[in-house]
């Protein structure tokens, strides 16, 4: 058996998963992003504990620890080099854990350990090589190339940092026109936000009460009660997903492409139009909605042994 | 011993390949492209047998073949899907090559075979995962990954059909805004030659006697002797090259990325920009200069056995 662990930034999420990638148990507790990253690891450590024993196991039934984590991490080292969300600056996960439990300890990003739960249990487990993009506050992408993670000099994929206009606006990393700042659920809620301020009668202002309470939905409820300008919203939105999907494609032709995130709550009514957009009657590419949800991360973390284990 | 076959629209070209990845003796003789497949893969085999006789050897010494060609390949089936410059269709190189040479025979698209020749013997033999690209009349790229040519569910990869610019120039594929359509030597061409019209006193004018004489060099030239207009095209080009390099950093994060073709003759003219775009010192990415030239379609052709033998 395996803990996976999901740190994020308001929760440490701790699952035990059995060698089917079945969540046996799971618990979480706050992260409390501010702290010092010792008490950050010694409570992931109690929590993994609880989870153990309230299952009626003990640690010596746990093969080993997977831990995914935001930001870039060097998994050979098990060092988080950066997490904005964390503050965590070449912050030795593994080390600092194994004070608390002597396992083994394998880390990688939060994105490509969701990609590689639903590539090993969940939407991708029936192929080989699987592409999983998380559209949430930003473009998160894991790549799964002949059942592992792909993997590079420095870090993982940065797939939400592909840029796709490159006189385009300005992305938090510093460069221009990156996939993240078009597709992400926030720049949805800042394309949401332009057209109601420029269409003070569109059905959108009906679906909020606040400008704060703009989210994500707001432009795809609107058009789903027939307002032509929320409708004009989600279809520019969706072709923004689909040109980096289609890039996805071009790059690596995988078996399957998973969407994942808030976004792709909305079901068919976004992967239809991202699938016409990418006119994939002509491709062997199939894509589809994510299937795990929030374990994916869990169970991909506690899988990551299998991957990096020598 | 390996027989690597490049074969292009202009030239097919055989090399005799040893294990070292050295090619022997090498020969070559006209595509005439537009003839008949069965009469163009005759003529491959014809070559093969007097590269072997010429070297001294016997069919007997070889342990396989290796075709590259353009287009779209199925490795698995040892057919051209479709080549535009060689008018195949579903063309069963594998079956149709057998009918003369009973050996095996290994089938990949030509710059994936470039690719896999500067990983395997060139300026990737030191890493085990590389990029390479190729500027040339398009924009053609191969990944190896692991030591293996990345390839998807229907083909390799198509570095050069990643949007970098979605509302952008429309490309020959169909889409709008694809790498090729900015930074192919085409595309520099047509760039040089909208900044000649718009500056009649540029010095590009004094490079070139006829508007047809306009090529991929005459931007390079002009700039190297002072001209303002000269070094704007080229600094652009490169921006719109490096836009796509920056693109490869962040989805493969690979150790090196090499790049070949007409273009990268201009050397470090080119590659100093290109690095300082790319932002190269704060990440571990390597970018060089391709080092095989046109050899490292047939040593790439050659070892493509030692990747697909089953």
């Amino acid at each position: 058996m395996y803990i996976g662990i999901d740190l994020g930034g308001t929760n440490i999420a701790v699952g035990l998963v059995d060698k089917k990638g079945r969540i046996l148990h799971k618990d979480k507790v706050k992260t409390r992003a501010e702290r010092n990253y010792s008490e950050i690891i010694k409570d992931m450590a109690e929590l993994t504990k609880k989870v153990v024993t309230d299952s009626g196991y003990t640690i010596d039934d746990i093969e080993w620890v997977g831990v995914g984590s935001p930001g870039k991490c060097d998994w050979n080292k098990g060092v988080v080099v950066s997490a904005a969300n964390l503050k965590f600056k070449n912050t030795p996960i593994r080390t600092e854990f194994q004070k608390h439990i002597n396992l083994p300890v394998y880390l990688a990003n939060d994105a490509d350990c969701a990609a590689f739960g639903e590539a090993m249990c969940g939407g991708a487990k029936d192929v080989s090589n699987s592409v999983m993009v998380t559209l949430g506050t930003g473009v998160g992408g894991g790549v799964v190339l002949n059942g592992q993670i792909m993997t590079g000099v420095d870090f993982g994929s940065e797939l939400g940092h592909m840029v796709i206009n490159f006189d385009g606006l300005e992305c938090k990393c510093g460069r221009r026109g990156c996939w993240e700042a078009y597709a992400s659920a926030n720049a949805l809620v800042r394309q949401t936000k332009e057209a109601m301020d420029q269409n003070p009668d569109s059905l959108m202002w009906k679906e909020i009460e606040t400008l704060e309470n703009i989210s994500g939905r707001t432009a795809f409820r609107a058009a789903n009660k027939g307002d032509v300008i929320g409708q004009k919203v989600v279809d520019r939105y969706l072709e923004y997903v689909a040109v980096g999907i289609c890039n996805i494609i071009e790059i690596f032709q995988p078996e399957k492409i998973l969407i994942g995130g808030g976004v792709s709550n909305e079901g068919d009514s976004i992967l239809e139009p991202i699938r016409r957009f990418c006119d994939m009657k002509k491709r062997s590419t199939v894509i589809e909605r994510a299937l795990l949800g929030n374990d994916a991360g869990i169970i991909g973390a506690a899988f990551l042994g299998a991957q990096y284990k020598k």
